[in-house]
């Protein structure tokens, strides 16, 4: 049998009031308002590492870096993040090597059922975020749950990503949508 | 006479350097900044809710929850809100029943003059903001002044919502617009 | 030669792991989680002006205010900022007289190349912005690399400002367009 902790992971239905999830969300907390206070940068970043399911070589993410579980998040080699990044995790979120965050990033993978009496039970479910490697997402950009970003996409500041999105585009606006394709120099494909 | 108390919070040109606001914004930052370290839940949310005017059972806000004056906020039951909340209550905020926010959302009553002859004399006015029972506000949503969204509204994450909105819509996008209508089930309709 | 501060500023590329900028960026972030939590008005404003590079009279900033470096950043008199403003100052930030910015604002000036080669060697560029006298911006408002904003220029919550505007229009929406302009009195101008 499932426990709720792989329900949730798979995206299904759980319960959130279960005590190995509330308890690890009391913990995730209590270390994110120290860490969080840490100036010091590699002392912050080891921190932060080991909450994390996955990181890889050069890890630096700046205050305040907030996200739910830990256990949901894979981040590869070169991770850098600017302040104030949210990473919601019911579901795993996969960040590709030589990722670059802007400030007041959000990665959100919980969603809540359209049908306020099965929401009003708590019923909540979710979908994986996945995003390749060389991904450049500027400030303020919002990814909703179930998005895949191919490699080397750059997103705009700003922009609300509702749907996925392949390798060597430049998107942005809300909704998201593809600006610019570029080639295998990383130049603007001119129509 | 009206207090400026009493005509900012009828969204009436009020002075914001009266003594009695000055006092009070004073006091909850100092609030604000000890109680968004509470990482205890009960301990934390109990200190909020003694702040606001008016709240309900099963009241839960991540930190940092952020406003200016807590006694224009009224707050039904079940109320779950993520990280980072912020809601500026020079006038009044009324939130349903059963209402859920994501990380990030932003209440904004204060309206400043178009005019910058009057905006820099400091006059400053408002619009109460109104929600429903059973809204969910995904992350990152932005309701502006004056709004106010019927029962079971969701907003998707991102949206920027300008105007007012009927029960039972899906709305996203800036500005916010209907994306679907939804039946007493809770299900889209399809046109 | 120019110093990497000075090719950053310039909005060139530059080395961003320069011991100068590197130090400046430790020593910031260190004041800044000391002064985020002053809850006395006249001290806290006091401690950010005395790391911003230029300031005028009626300096106000709530928590948490953040920016990177504090030298590139320039601010007229009048000056009022809500909740969790962020300056990335790489490239100068100048802002005029009588500006009132929402909570949630975002001023980017860093620019990335679309390159993702050019990107993974952290080669790191990035264009000024400038505000004129008497703007303001609404909650959650970005502001990317490059933009100008003339006088009077009043930007709606949650716009995403992509390109620069003249002086007396109201714009919003992402990416923000012109949605009004505004006579010598400040009232709107019907078409």
């Amino acid at each position: 049998m499932k426990s709720e902790r792989e329900k949730m992971t798979a995206g299904e239905s759980y319960q959130e009031f279960d005590a190995e999830l509330v308890a690890r969300r009391k913990f995730i907390r209590q270390q994110l308002q120290e860490i969080n206070q840490i100036t010091d940068n590699e002392n912050r970043n080891h921190r932060f590492q080991a909450l994390l399911e996955e990181t890889g070589e050069h890890f630096f993410v700046e205050s305040d870096f907030k996200f739910d579980y830990g256990f949901n998040i894979h981040i590869g080699d070169h991770f850098y993040g600017n302040y104030d990044i949210t990473l919601l995790d019911t579901c795993p979120i996969t960040i590709g090597s030589h990722c670059y965050f802007g400030p007041n990033v959000g990665l959100y993978t919980p969603v809540h059922p359209l049908d306020a009496k099965r929401r009003n039970a708590d019923v909540e479910m979710g979908a994986p975020i996945t995003i390749g490697d060389s991904v450049w997402l500027a400030g303020r950009v919002t990814i909703l749950p179930g998005v895949t970003l191919g490699n080397r996409v750059v997103v705009g500041a700003g922009a609300v990503v509702t749907k996925s999105f392949p390798d060597d585009v430049v998107i942005a606006g809300n909704p998201a949508r593809i600006i610019h394709r570029l080639d295998s120099n990383g130049d603007v494909i001119k129509n």
